[in-house]
């Protein structure tokens, strides 16, 4: 029954032969243009009816969203726009579609809107591309670590262990709420739960893959994970996707040129393989930049996906950007809402977008941090004060990638832990790997939706997963 | 930093050029011979110390575990059993591993041992094997997907309806269960909960991937998907990974071609790209299959998976299959637990493998159970009794994808959730694909961890996923 899709009849010369066509109709003019999408790429497939010889009472049926089965001779267009058309034999009704119910129509709708009615929205033209461009920059990511000798690692999304503290966690309970269990001293008695002990969604698969890279060498993991934060912003999702690859025997440099080779990998994937999808996306953002002033208007997105795929990144350490930012007029008159003072203190998005957007007008990677802001895991320098950090800060997204290399050396390590009171204990199984033929390592980050805003120009993160989960929605 | 893995060392030409290595001892015999393991493949590589020039502080450091980096010529080796050495010019102690403490000793460990060390099994040979062979088949899953047209959807893990009714679900919830605070009629108010109301963690992704399929077309899901229930099996885990593809256009037959085209495509690809770990894995249950007697020991792994990736699957309907389970002289002399009397009733683990292992000695797929054992959204057949069902049952395993043809016929579909008591209303979006342009479609779900199961060649299904969540057992 499945018939070949319109992307692949769009591949097909036009010589007359017969084709068997099934798929949405986009819109009908003239009662006879019949323009039909199923969702294969972004080409659009136009069937040309002849009334004529064709029921009436099925082309009433034929509105925005029905769907058909056509039969019928492809042929080259006589029209503009497109190179073939099919002379309709054969137009069958699948699914009827009420224009006075159906919530899509031929029109521009609001990306708020279409968020409302997630279950429809993937076919749309600007949520067809943007779900078939996710797609292409999954697969690109694992195709990148296949071929480089990296094992996909599913690291648990219940935890037991709350102890990178990297953000408010779910918890996750077979407990009924009206009934939970309390032990002799009044508290909830977590032994009775599911897993015998407080469980949570996962904020990050990191220590596991470290356990996996001292395996396996070289390997990453790619999957949901969860922040129970109450931000209502474009940039924040309850549950949103993350790729942790994590690497054996390697340093910074390695773990830098490892994230720059992928990003640009899989960005030159996209551009050789979804063209269609791009210029789709790249005309929707010409259009909402009309409406903006045009200071505030994007690089075209072609131009700036080119980029980044061709241009090396800007390496510089933490402490050279704040000698830049501390110098930068930007920062005398005081245009930032934090001003940058001295040494030391956290960068603020508005700093990283400087950075890029202004001074280098590239992706830069920026090093060694001082240690006080970030993670214990991180490898200590000979400095004492800084780590062998890095974050991979993209144009118009700020922080894409964030990562280290890791602590392997036993006593600073725990040294660490201790000062920023994080249990040892609880942590033997991470501590053992440094124990047991400990070696040098490193890994990073990379937030699978901020990637999916960049490559698309879509501004708001929950326009890029299918059913985004956000604080007082968990719809669909 | 990084050098190149054993992997591809093992693949250079042994003509007496210097290379680095970095890896782990997995043992060390008369002094002289390390054999060294990096995990980026089932290879071992041997480096020949020469002790006399070696410092002995050095030496003594050399144990099971050991970290070492190792600079030297490679050789044709004058051994038997590899093909090419190292003979060490430099070697640098990464890490140590004291031998009394270290758990993973180079003797034979039991499976339950390494299950409780987890954190490090990564290391064993064996566990080297399953989880580069996971990755091979998440990898040719995404590969085939991708070759034939399919878009991943990652669907939401979080979710706020529980309308498929598959199983017991676990709640998600940011209360402090210690605090849950109540409504006024006493009850939790799930209102003020994080997204407004009850979420549980997903028990599968179909019916959005279903939304999906309604606009890409060809969509496939690969993620985590959960159940509460109290299993203490070999064969149950509280979380587990689920490929669902969904195909628009599609009926049974083309749903049964896609599952079992792609489950032999994957087992092609495990056996083309990693031969050396099917070996390992074959010699772990042959040894293994010693200790048990001869009608309980397995069929040799590599014959059982070129069989599975040659011979067609059997394929019958449910009805014929009651008819053999009926006249079998093992149902007439009551040798099953439970004896078939009648069609209609489900059948049991114990008659899957009789129909696969004894009658057939191939895979089946079953199609056209009877409604009354099947969930809601399957299409129902013209005879009113039967739907479109598919389930496919291997050697050893017994039901590894269920599928079939979704009801896209919405009368029939809200007719089917009101008998069986299923909130049409809750599920207006599932009913919205079925109002506006519905086709015809169908899809399956195939667990990851049976079919890794099924190619490993191992037993127990916690030895398949890197860190198990069981009832009472989150660890690591």
């Amino acid at each position: 029954m499945k018939g070949p899709t319109i992307k692949e009849i769009l591949e097909l010369k036009p010589d007359g032969r017969e084709v068997i066509v099934s798929g949405w109709v986009r819109t009908f003019r003239s009662n006879r243009f019949i323009s039909l999408y199923d969702g294969s790429s972004a080409g659009k497939l136009q069937a040309v009816v002849d009334f004529e010889k064709t029921d009436e009472d099925v082309l009433k049926k034929v509105n925005t969203g029905t769907s058909v089965r056509i039969k019928g001779k492809l042929v080259q267009s006589q029209g503009s726009g497109q190179n073939q058309e099919i002379l309709v034999d054969e137009l069958t009704i699948l699914g009827e579609c009420d224009p006075e119910e159906y919530p899509l129509q031929p029109k521009k709708h609001s990306l708020e809107f279409l968020r409302e009615i997630a279950h429809l929205r993937f076919r749309s033209t600007t949520f067809g591309s943007v779900f078939r461009i996710r797609h292409a920059i999954s697969f690109a990511i694992h195709e990148y670590f296949n071929n480089h000798g990296f094992f996909v690692m599913h690291s648990p999304i219940i935890t037991g262990s709350d102890a990178e503290g990297a953000g408010e966690m779910f918890r996750v309970t077979s407990f009924d709420l009206n009934k939970v269990p309390l032990g002799t001293d009044g508290k909830v008695d977590d032994e009775q739960d599911f897993f015998g002990k407080e469980t949570n969604l996962t904020v990050s698969g990191q220590l596991e893959a470290e356990l996996a890279a001292m395996g396996l060498n070289k390997v990453y993991t790619f999957g949901p994970t969860f922040r129970a934060e109450n931000s209502n912003t474009s940039r924040h999702l309850a549950e949103f996707w993350m790729i942790e690859p994590e690497v054996a025997f390697a340093d910074l440099n390695d773990n830098m040129n490892l994230a720059e080779d992928c990003l640009k990998y899989v960005i030159r994937y996209v551009l050789n393989n979804y063209p269609d999808d791009i210029e789709v996306l790249r005309q929707r953002r010409l259009e909402e930049d009309k409406t903006k002033k045009e200071e505030l208007r994007s690089t075209d997105l072609l131009d700036q996906l080119k980029m980044i795929s061709e241009e090396p990144f800007v390496r510089i350490t933490y402490t050279e950007a704040i000698d830049i930012l501390m110098n930068s007029s930007h920062n005398k008159k005081k245009k930032f809402d934090y001003i940058i003072e001295s040494w030391g203190t956290d960068l603020q998005s508005e700093h990283e977008r400087y950075l890029v957007e202004k001074h280098f007008k590239k992706p830069v990677i920026l090093t060694d941090y001082p240690k006080d802001i970030k993670a214990f895991y991180m490898r200590i320098n000979d400095d004492g004060k800084t780590v062998r950090a890095m974050d991979i800060l993209f144009p118009g997204i700020g922080e894409i990638v964030g990562g280290s290399q890791r602590e392997e050396r036993y006593d600073k390590l725990v040294s660490r832990m201790e000062s920023m009171k994080i249990d040892t204990k609880e942590m033997w199984w991470y501590l053992d790997t440094r124990k047991f033929g400990s070696v040098p390592h490193s890994g990073f980050g990379l937030g699978l939706e901020r990637l999916i805003l960049f490559v698309t120009g879509m501004s708001n993160v929950r326009d890029v997963i299918p059913f985004p989960r956000t604080p007082k929605n968990a719809e669909f």
